[in-house]
């Protein structure tokens, strides 16, 4: 089910660097590395600072898989993607949700304290996103004013709080994702975003 | 003494982060992000690059709350961070000296050559603030005019004849430092800046 | 043979990172950070990911002096660049087939899957540029229509199709890094592009 899920995740993130990539108008080699790079781009930070190498999707071809499909519906339905917006948004937050919760757990079993392992959460779920708008030339979006990392922080504070009680794994996976899923989706329905700081 | 000069150059980075990230109009969270960045951003490229996994200031949280106390400061007088310029500037001089040392030391202690290790204290004292730059949709400053990095590669070639000659780590640590913080305040005062390079 | 190829190849990103910096008016510390990053880019990224570390050329300093003298010829032939674009080009393309090749056999001796070691190659040989692009502000050019990474993708499937048939690793290295200069070469002369993809 999780593996599931994460499938969905991988996909979604692939797509979503592919309509970026779209809208600058690259070349099919440049949608296909922005997609490549929007999926597994957090995760491969995530592993290089933990010292987990080689990376995650270099001994996991499954990954890459995932990615070559997720570019070539993007390539076939690219007139199309805007009508499938709505399914996109929801796959996209299953992505955030759980690869949120597959950077704590990489933090945990490397022994690191939960403020850490909340940022590597938060690093898993967002920094392919601003790979992705870095490499389109693009301030990332996350910074601007989307409610994204912010839910990956309070997802993870969610997570160690359960943790704490003693929950079991299941729950604290369900919980988590649920918490992270939900409020994304709504952010995005009731147009919330975060106020922009100003120091003039 | 020393770890004292290292709080100030992580807070008074956090802080030029998060004016750099306030001048674009970032959300809070973008402001947040730039802010861990610009501090912990260089020493995590030395770290990655070295093979130091986790990274620093995943084993040592506190970096960590300096950058949240050096970011909530940012927020509160963000106002009057313009009448503070001369004090940022200060602390960030003393952040480019004592980075500079950390970094040289990280490579001593790897056992690589000395060109190496100094190019190990530019990266530290330096990197954080490219990514700063990178994120926020700007050209480096300090690819650009600012007399900076150079005096980090300057101070390195003082840092090993000193060493050399067989001085104490005391003095190797105070005069490297001296040198760079002064160095960079004239650059500062004098407006300093090295010329650009143009083909045409 | 093969490490003078190594050394042109080096010498010609790094030319070419001082060109593009040059053309931004950046400093002379600029335009020097440039040529290294654009020359070692794509081998630290690759070296990186796979946890070879202290990254290649901390630990060959051939490297750093190739760099150098690179950034100094630039220097000085900034003005006669436009003149020798031709010789450029040609030493560009013999760094994009060695590089791809170094990048293949890396990933080799870390027993990655072909698909991965393609992967390597084609990050060895276009992610130094894709960093120069990134820190000259500029939306990465191989992503937007240069026929380039796409040879280092071709010519590593007709490096293993020759690995799998038991072809010498000479003959292997011959093949594959004609391969790549010649297409490259002619995609220059014949002004060949890759179609952009647009969803609008």
């Amino acid at each position: 089910m999780f593996y599931l899920l994460e499938i969905i995740g991988t996909m979604a993130f692939a797509m979503s660097g592919a309509l970026t990539a779209m809208n600058k108008k690259l070349d099919p080699f440049g949608v296909f590395i922005i997609a490549f790079v929007t999926a597994v781009g957090g995760g491969t930070l995530r592993d290089i600072m933990i010292g987990r190498t080689p990376v995650g999707w270099m001994l996991e071809l499954n990954y890459v898989y995932i990615i070559v499909i997720g570019f070539i519906l993007a390539i076939l339905f690219r007139k199309k993607l805007d009508q499938l917006r709505t399914s996109l948004l929801l796959f996209d937050a299953v992505g955030l949700g759980v690869f949120t919760i597959i950077g704590l757990e990489k933090g945990i079993l490397v022994g690191l304290n939960p403020i850490i392992c909340v940022a590597l959460g938060t690093i898993t779920a967002c920094f392919g996103g601003v790979i992705r708008d870095i490499l389109c030339g693009e301030i990332p979006v996350i910074f601007r004013k989307e409610i994204y990392a912010t839910l990956c922080i309070f997802g993870g504070i969610v997570f160690f709080l359960l943790r704490h009680l003693q929950f079991d794994n299941d729950i604290l996976y369900l919980v988590t994702s649920v918490f992270i899923i939900s409020f994304r989706l709504m952010a995005v329905k009731f147009k919330w975003y975060l106020p922009t700081v100003e120091n003039k």
